[in-house]
């Protein structure tokens, strides 16, 4: 290494460090701020209107009037309510030229009309506002992001002031990413006050599906029999309904996943081209296909736990003790039925490699194993084994229900029982995903996918959804 | 772009770059490094005693005396244990001004009064001394960072020297985090020596009760069998007392994870404060919770597993048959119980439903998960459905004694039914914790965690302790 | 901060961003590339043959043909299939200088004779080539990266074209690793191509093993009953016999995952040095050990759901019906049988404990769970309770068999019983641990994983593998 070289490094040490950092605030998150900049090797000087809560801060930090402190610093972070900005327009002179880094947060979505960042910048047009760490809690600060998220988003209007805060970011052990321009600002402090966003869809279909197969099945079994015969078997709804109403939602909930995918595929075979934005009905299905099916899972899982509690119940105990009794009591044997023991072993047994499959789809959703897979895998996974758990989880609601739908019995009130409710969206999934992989579709499908575009269609207008999403079909 | 930004770029690249680096030592780790660092396009000269090891360094790189070595270089690992530091002093010369990157880890805590680093500082006083990489092993930096923790910790006195090493630490793929001044160095040499030091005090706690829980049971059972009736149940220590002593310990566990949150919040209401210090032992309980949590839900996955083992167990089709039999032979039949048949299956729901709950809770305290959530969203998960976990498995235990508590036969040797015990703490919880979210506490905890403070009170000295972990509560 | 290094980074500013980049192509890869590239600051020009798709594109950008659009670019990223790499020969003049980012992807393996990046390099001789972005896909680029993988792998011949692409990549908010020269391409490409190449051989073995004994069990079961005594049990074949052979494999590869460690562990004993290379397959064996691992760990979750089922079964609420039946009728009791209570419920009690330890296992195989441990807790875990997993499931087999071993109904056809088969394996790997960590077996080893190395020993050409992986033993 030349002198030169060696040169340029110290500059760039002493660039980056020793540089003087500003906070305004003496909050939990200035003052961790403050310390983890410390760590890193940055001098801390804090702004505050009075020093009375300065003995919590860290002690080789300096505390001093908003003004002085602004002074000595490039960078200033405001980690100071919405409320209370007021105070900055009148250091308006001393943040001139400044970088203002907005950390706010808002107790609740939609209190202002525009984004605490555009405010601020407002307030102190003199200043670059930058908007970062609002993601970042005061305890990730703290804790060194081992167990917390480690990505800064970061907007703003400059890039050379971007720059700083990203390199401040990173010296922090942090990762930075652009998210653009200051306008951003406002999605950029939605992100903390978001309550599972993607989960809303599922899990409202989640629970319409659950209360109407709970109350199909209460009526279908409950109610009939106290109507018909008289008998009170509502202690059922425990564990005989709810173990009804789980695996129905699970199957219909794993196959509203699948379904999306071959839809799309029809819709590409049909415009001839993969270039033409699907309706936005399918683009937001399609977004929730992973929630979709974890939800599914949740529901497949308490089935099981359903089904492996059944012989420990009471009431079956005392069915079998009183079945028992009476075919001793009129000296009959029980006869041996091998179709029986064919059908039961092969339902159970399919029902269990389906819920095998099942769960290794859950494990791939993880995001650390999903990102150590190539697309090649997840397609492989999520697709091709997707397909086998469905196909498996439907033969196994098939062999349940056998000859059942044969039987006018089954269909008391003329409800038909539950379980064929169930097979209806299975059934229709699995019917388009065969036509789909039929040769002669299949390879359509594919050379439309490979960006192939059928004669006297043109491109669409507006921006083309597929890249939006991964086309699991 | 214009010519000056590619002249700068040009010059920026050739300076990461094509840079050499020194290695001291020829081991492992040594090798492995000279081998990324080659990767990624640095020079790589060993300095060693003997060229004896030296077929197996990678062969892009030259091995020289350890003094002509220094001599191309302006950083140099020194990749040697601390015992074999001795021949540096007489480098001094050779090393005046170069940056020396400490990599050393001991076999074992406390062998040293003072870290290797600064050892290595004392005895090379013309050089920077740089702790760093030494969390990082040999493999990990093999394996290109996919399958290992990818955080270098650094330390040191000198900022731009510090810089320097995370420079390369990033170059080679990894992300930097910096731990300030090189009297840090002790405490980055022990990271590597720690064996889980936040599950100590849980599996203590875990170990200590299922102990207690199991000669309770023990004695209640087995040995009261063995006094008053002469009968030997001594097998049944294997499934049916774990099977009291591990849903006795994961529910009591599980209510000890949330009791320190709801204890805060009655501290701060108390203080009137949040800017105050938590003692000293609720501090380090706080800090454990997800470990206690995690231990609660281990437990409460055998528990699963026990019960559902139970109707295959030989005693129990014994007694089953031998029930059945007896009810043949006294002609009697068995009276079906509604009652029973109501309690015994929401008995088992809620244990299912707990369960289910508790694995959800599991499942996102996998860090890739949790990174994943923003701060709202883990509150409500760990706080809200904590709760309702907890709950649910309190309710779950309630039914599971139904009226067994009125018995006077349940109080053999006066001794309370077991799971008596287990509902002590997850009954103070919920009672603290309803105290809390009744409105007018709410308000003023909340207020006093958004930073109001009492009339009167005067903030307290000594650092926060609110910003060492989040108040789950 | 002084004026300087204000001016210093205000460049510093101006040359990471506003920067011009080029995408040649405009298909999916492009425009998602482009759209990120404009989120972070940077101008984006396309190039392409015709504006036909161009209302695709994001409308920040500008679209010109592609020497226009070349030359206001210093980096040209070519998001062109290779099959149409053709034009950019006549291009040669305009591209002069540039850097060329090739982030193409083949369908298939093998199709060409050099990468596509070698290929390009020899098109454009004037231009520098880049390999990088293509283990990214459209999706990862355009969903932000949280959700999917961050890490950039980078190739090329020229340090500083390198680093000009690692900052765009870092900028982008992607982590960037140097994968070496430019040679290192063909590598680069393939890997989105790979289908778990580490879990085929694990795969494979599990495959044979399964079908190995589930023929062994057919022959054993179902065949020998229906040639001697003429009795149809087809039946079992779903579930007893595929519960013969999950649990059977789960162990023999629970086995399979700790030999190569013990046999590493005599191989260096013999050899009297750690720096001597493995035989390839025992180097081939331990790179699998976590896939062989996880793959046990499958197939014993398998064992276990259908072990739960048990009791719900037809045929064995069948075979318990008629066997109480047939006590009444006969007059008999069940003899309650002391040491059968004991050896179920401990069969029953090992195979829990065993299972729970190998979902800890599983668990701190996730990526993100391992890389918050060390290597000393990594190691504690994966080993030390590795084998006490191996031990418990091995207690849990011999209790199942219990003296089945000593009556000779057992021996059907000469064919001993299966679970006696699946022994071999884990007894082997205990008794080679069993020597291993004797006092003075153990002092040895330990000295030469440290480094030491008997005398007479010569240390080995070519290069140590021990650096390849962890010696987990």
């Amino acid at each position: 290494m030349n002198s030169d070289s060696v040169a340029m490094i110290d500059l760039s040490g002493k660039m980056h460090k020793l540089e003087t950092v500003c906070i305004f605030g003496t909050g939990d998150f200035g003052r961790s701020l403050g310390l983890r900049l410390l760590q890193s090797g940055y001098n801390v000087v804090y702004g505050s209107r009075a020093p009375k809560n300065s003995l919590l801060l860290p002690k080789e930090s300096k505390v001093m009037t908003h003004a002085a402190a602004a002074c000595d610093a490039h960078v200033v972070f405001v980690a100071v309510q919405r409320e209370h900005y007021g105070f900055l327009s009148s250091l308006a002179s001393d943040l001139k030229g400044k970088v203002l880094v907005d950390v706010s947060n808002n107790l609740k979505r939609g209190l202002y009309p525009e984004s605490n960042a555009e405010y601020l910048n407002k307030l102190v047009p003199g200043a670059t506002v930058v908007k970062a760490f609002n993601t970042i809690s005061a305890w990730a600060l703290q804790s060194g992001g081992l167990d917390a998220n480690r990505q800064v988003l970061i907007c703003g209007d400059r890039a050379d002031a971007k720059q700083q805060v990203m390199d401040i970011a990173q010296s922090l052990g942090f990762t930075a990413q652009d998210k653009g321009s200051l306008r951003a600002a406002a999605e950029l402090e939605d992100l903390p006050l978001q309550l599972f966003p993607l989960w809303r869809l599922p899990l409202n279909i989640a629970i319409c599906l659950t209360a109407f197969i709970f109350f199909y099945a209460l009526t279908r079994n409950v109610i009939y029999e106290r109507v018909t015969n008289g008998k009170d078997i509502a202690f059922r709804i425990m564990i005989s309904l709810a173990n009804k109403a789980f695996p129905i939602v699970s199957l219909v909930m794993l196959a509203l996943c699948y379904l999306p995918g071959a839809l799309a595929g029809f819709l590409q075979l049909y415009n001839g081209t993969k270039y033409r934005r699907f309706p936005d009905w399918l683009d937001r299905w399609m977004l929730c296909r992973k929630q979709l099916g974890l939800l599914a899972l949740a529901f497949g899982f308490l089935h099981v736990l359903y089904t492996l509690v059944i012989p420990i119940r009471y009431y079956v105990r005392y069915r079998i003790n009183v079945y028992t009794i009476s075919l001793v009591k009129d000296n009959k044997t029980y006869e041996f039925d091998n179709t029986a023991a064919w059908r039961y072993d092969s339902y159970y047994s399919m029902g269990i490699l389906g819920f095998g499959l099942f769960v290794l789809l859950g494990i791939t959703s993880l995001p650390s194993v999903s990102n150590s897979l190539n697309w090649r895998e997840f397609r492989f996974v999520q697709s091709k084994l997707g397909y086998i758990t469905l196909l498996l989880c439907t033969a196994h609601t098939f062999l349940y229900g056998w000859d059942r739908f044969l039987k006018p019995t089954s269909y008391r009130w003329w409800m038909p029982p539950e379980y064929m409710l169930s097979l209806v969206v299975p059934c229709v999934v699995l019917i388009l995903k065969l036509i789909l992989i039929t040769p002669c579709v299949d390879r359509n499908v594919t050379r439309i996918r490979q960006g192939w575009e059928r004669q006297g269609k043109t491109s669409a207008n507006g921006r083309d959804t597929k890249t939006n999403h991964p086309l699991i079909a």
